[in-house]
């Protein structure tokens, strides 16, 4: 059984005790003695909270002279950061004690304005700053909804494939994601209602869909436009929420952004926001925008776990926000981000062997690879790794875990040149394998 | 039934639909809808979750002219903001590119370096960095420590009076808190072991005690240092984790810090540490201590719910603690918080009325104010507030959340003077009320 997520989930054994009985055999004997008399503590809970496939590689990705196209981080050597330094330098002098102290456990008016700013360029123009929660990261606002919304034996509704993190959240809280079939045009409405209807006369208490409509991670589709208001009405006529996790929505090559399924449905849509893309990872400062009638209690519990977001955090943002022009920003990452992925396009149509399919994403990050039927990439990982490029394997994006014959490639982080040649030391490994099938 | 902990915890009703029907009627209608529509949604344990007494009155305390003796603020004008400012700059500017990344679930190799040098100030010497996991403060690792070890239904065991937030915490995840009783001196043996005792007998799945063995939030009490060890060895012996909460260890006034119940038993307890209340809350960096054999699941559960701790504020604490006498500035925070409470003290023995008493800690921030019996302190707020004083009734920080004759005051984040007013405005109104009984 193949699941990258389980890959490093076994507990730590109580060491075996060494003869003859030296302090350290001692402390080892003791160690396990208190691994077995703690051994009834754990919670059935615990035992489904397994590492994200991509944090698996994070160290291997850090090893010199690999190219990574595994980690989703966003480029920030074009960041202003002489700029930001200076704002991080007056904010701590002139406002310290406000930035250094506890803050409101919903975040601070200021950026709560912002971020219904932020909400216009995506395309939601009626937000309100009572309605938005800041969170650390837009990872633990899917950890808030689970708590506020899933019992254990729930069922939530996902695309397949869909971001691992949010798969990790829901087996932490013990809910069954339930695929829904995506084509080249995202989720499938008539799948969704199938999947739907099926799953209730099975008797399943279904909660939510989660959904990344645009430049889905890790798949880079994105739901095409006249299928956004259909997924949302077969919601609503189901009565379960939507989730919709939009890190990626300004970050689209061309033109304007999608128009989130956020826009004109406020009452049934918990839109989950993020300056982790378009700013930093490092600031861990997410957001939802609850409907106004369940915004009372997602805050309470976001406010459970972290008594209120980094106070110098939200107030940076604020900064940056006001102080350096972001849209013109995110602008220049999005040329960016269309330069490396045609480059990673072009490397794929030129290296990859026959049989070997890849998305052609608008935005986002990710491309994703399909290998012939009967290709495992799972493993694969260890002679790419030896190859000298690193890949996520699809299993890791399914709920299922099952053997997948998809693979994912970050284009992000890596520059153009860079990209070309990890293409180049992938492009044999896939092809011994796709031969040795 | 007074519990302050319910004060906010009712949802938002639906609006009532205005007449006639204008866009804003529709609207509300259509909320009311939703509301309807998603009421059966809501997880069994979100009805649990709580706000917090303390930030109840977060609002109010920010009030211009109010003295507040309410939230457990440190005192960060002594900071040194200047260089702290400066170390930011050179932060972001040298080291942005890793500073404002994603960085490792379990937090940076050096902070946790450096968190096992500052946990041997508090009298723990052989703490290794691969056992230490950094959280969004000290309160999500309250959170983590639920999540990996508790089951609905499942008792943990507390002292009487305890911290609000992890009350809050136990709520979020349907557990029984069971009061263990203090006396003057922190939790005594006997009834700890006969608490055990009995609840088993009731059939309970009994899973840690939570304590502050220091300067307990409430009370200011202490656990005296001959009963600290028989402590352990009854949770031992019954099979049971210790969860050692230890935010203001550092902040004893005279003397060195009294030994944690961890410093001896590495396999038994789980210590948690904050940067909160020795330097920043604002930068939200606590960390727990895991013992070897739980740490793998401790950790993981902490990753998946925000992948990584803040970065930035993780290498800002680094720089801190490199560049400046962090040793030297809790030194001075100790004589200023002696300063202050003294300062509380001698204006609770001028002013209070006859036949009430109250604790006289020996470090942290708080003094426990005890009223006769038959006094409920929770409806004194509001006469409290009009005379220009706010405190936190004791009902919020015991589990029953019955009617309490005991209050809480703060004395870190006021000048002695100001303590001195808030006292001399609070008397009256206790009088009254003693009176009024």
């Amino acid at each position: 059984m193949v699941n990258l997520r389980c890959y490093h989930a076994t507990m730590a054994t109580p060491r075996t005790p060494a003869q003859p009985l030296s302090t350290e055999a001692e402390l080892s004997i003791a160690r396990a003695e208190a691994a077995h008399r703690h051994a009834h503590l754990f919670s059935e809970r615990s035992a489904h909270i397994k590492q994200s496939a991509v944090r698996d590689v994070f160290d291997i990705s850090m090893r010199p002279g690999l190219v990574s196209l595994a980690g989703g981080n966003p480029f920030l050597q074009s960041l202003p950061l002489e700029k930001l330094g200076t704002m991080a330098y007056k904010l701590i002098t002139e406002q310290g004690l406000t930035a250094l102290q506890y803050g409101g456990g919903q975040g601070t008016d200021l950026i709560r304005e912002q971020i219904c700013r932020v909400m216009e360029h995506e395309g939601i123009m009626d937000a309100l700053p009572e309605n938005v929660v800041v969170t650390t990261g837009s990872q633990s606002a899917q950890d808030v909804a689970c708590k506020v919304f899933t019992n254990p034996g729930d069922v939530v509704l996902c695309e397949d494939p869909t971001y691992v993190g949010a798969l990790n959240t829901f087996e932490s809280y013990q809910v069954r994601a339930e695929p829904v079939r995506m084509d080249g045009n995202g989720l499938v409405p008539e799948e969704l209602e199938a999947r739907i209807a099926q799953l209730r006369a099975e008797g399943a208490s279904i909660k939510f869909l989660y959904t990344i409509p645009s430049f889905n991670n890790p798949s880079g589709i994105t739901l095409a436009p006249e299928r956004r208001q259909r997924i949302v009405d077969i919601c609503r006529d189901a009565e379960i929420l939507i989730l919709e996790d939009n890190p990626y929505g300004l970050l689209k090559f061309e033109g304007t952004p999608y128009v989130p399924l956020r826009a004109d449905n406020p009452d049934d849509v918990i839109y989950f926001g993020s300056f982790s893309k378009i700013l930093a990872p490092g600031l861990r400062i997410g957001w939802a925008l609850v409907p106004e009638h369940l915004q009372r209690r997602f805050y309470l519990a976001s406010e459970a776990v972290t008594l209120c977001p980094p106070t110098l955090n939200q107030m940076l943002i604020s900064h940056y926000l006001e102080g350096h022009d972001w849209v013109g920003q995110i602008a220049s990452y999005r040329g960016l981000y269309a330069e490396r992925c045609a480059a990673m396009l072009a490397a794929l149509a030129e290296d990859m062997p026959e049989g070997v399919e890849w998305t052609t994403p608008e935005g986002g990050f990710f491309v994703w690879v399909t290998l012939p039927e009967g290709v495992d990439t799972y493993p694969l990982l260890r002679p790419a790794i030896e190859a000298g490029v690193v890949f996520i394997p699809g299993a890791a994006f399914s709920p299922a875990g099952a053997p997948s014959n998809k693979l994912r490639l970050a284009f992000s982080a890596v520059a153009a040149d860079k990209i070309r040649e990890g293409v180049r030391r992938l492009a044999p490994v896939l092809r011994e394998a796709i031969a040795g099938r």
